[in-house]
């Protein structure tokens, strides 16, 4: 993982190489990244960043999702405990340290420095800002919930979307937010995590082998929706 | 589907055909059949059923369920309320009429007769009988549980499971289990209904079509299980 664990070096611009070198100074330029369980108030950058998932693959035809029905979908009056339903980890991304990472019973926020060799321009800074004033920023999601493995007789999750902001890509983010999931699968027993991927998409399929998953090549996924599912509802 | 509409003619033995059509007596050898949610004392049975399943699919090598684990796992001590969660399906038939079939505020049991050409010789009655003394035994099982699509903003369910005992297979079992979980899919407002096939169970994927579902031939499944899994344990 691209994550730094020594100290962060002070968000300042790189300097000219021969300088940073006789220095001692760090390379490259810091970014604070912070993992966190999602909340309501997320839920209207939710549904830009599933638009922006739905144009990256354009199925823009399949997009139905509206603020409204992921709101009341993903967090129901009575929302159940974070990971025994429907649950969304945010990656918010900072250019100096975050100063107010609050605790939470379920899930304490991953908080780590990636040294990147270019400073990021984020041409949606002020659409994807947390809040107003603020110096975050959320660079990506990741949702999943619990599937179940009766031969193992026993839970996993399975991982239905993750995204991260075009700007924000191959920086190490997207593993950052897999392996979230698969800790907290670790912690909690589970006996899998699973997602899927497009046959043809070799460069994901090369990353999650290097993340240690198999590609199953002979299952395929079968759907009912529409009105072939409609069709059921009066069944007899 | 497979079921009668018509009231159930007694279960008695077919009679000589020539009687049965100048009598006008139904042809064929009655099967009542009952689809209700599964208790924890169905955990026995259950862990037989998936036993049988790993067995049929040649893999055993997989199967590592116990009652305990599936008890624990699947009927929790806070349960959640069903379709929220892991929620099985049972199947259960009998050569006479049920008679004792509860309301249930969650699903109410669905009662059909299937009028069979042959009557079904089960070698493994006495396994299955769901209680001493009863004519009722348990032919096969549906394990399903919410599954979430962003692109809709609503949940779907996935179908883990979905076997049927050797003795009742091809009498339209099946499709009758797949099709309580539709319907209870459009009951709920869901999207979706999934589920996985070998690409090369012809007759199933045939099967499957012939219901509505779609094949998705693109999509592969990534899994990330035992020490690849493990190792995230402690990633930081």
């Amino acid at each position: 993982m691209a994550a730094a664990a020594a100290p962060p070096p002070p968000p300042t611009p790189a300097p000219e190489p021969a300088l940073t070198l006789s220095q001692n100074t760090p390379l490259g330029h810091p970014i604070f990244t912070r993992i966190r369980l999602a909340t309501p108030s997320d839920v209207p950058h939710l549904h830009k960043l599933i638009h922006q998932m739905a144009v990256f693959e354009r199925l823009t035809h399949l997009f139905s999702a509206t603020e409204s029905s992921l709101s009341s979908t993903l967090f129901p009056s009575t929302t159940p405990q974070p990971f025994h339903s429907f649950t969304i980890f945010i990656l918010e991304v900072s250019p100096t340290p975050f100063t107010d990472t609050p605790t939470n019973p379920f899930y304490n926020p991953t908080v780590k420095v990636v040294n990147l060799d270019l400073p990021v321009e984020d041409p949606e800074r002020e659409t994807f800002r947390v809040q107003n004033g603020s110096d975050v920023f959320v660079a990506g999601f990741v949702l999943f919930f619990p599937n179940y493995s009766t031969f193992l007789g026993k839970p996993g999750f399975y991982v239905e979307d993750l995204f991260v902001r075009e700007c924000y890509r191959r920086k190490g983010f997207g593993k950052m937010l897999l392996s979230a999931v698969a800790k907290q699968a670790v912690k909690m027993g589970h006996g899998r995590v699973e997602w899927v991927v497009l046959d043809w998409n070799i460069n994901a399929i090369k990353f999650y082998e290097e993340m240690g998953a198999k590609i199953l090549q002979e299952w395929r996924i079968c759907r009912l929706t529409g009105e072939a599912l409609e069709a059921y509802g009066g069944a007899e």
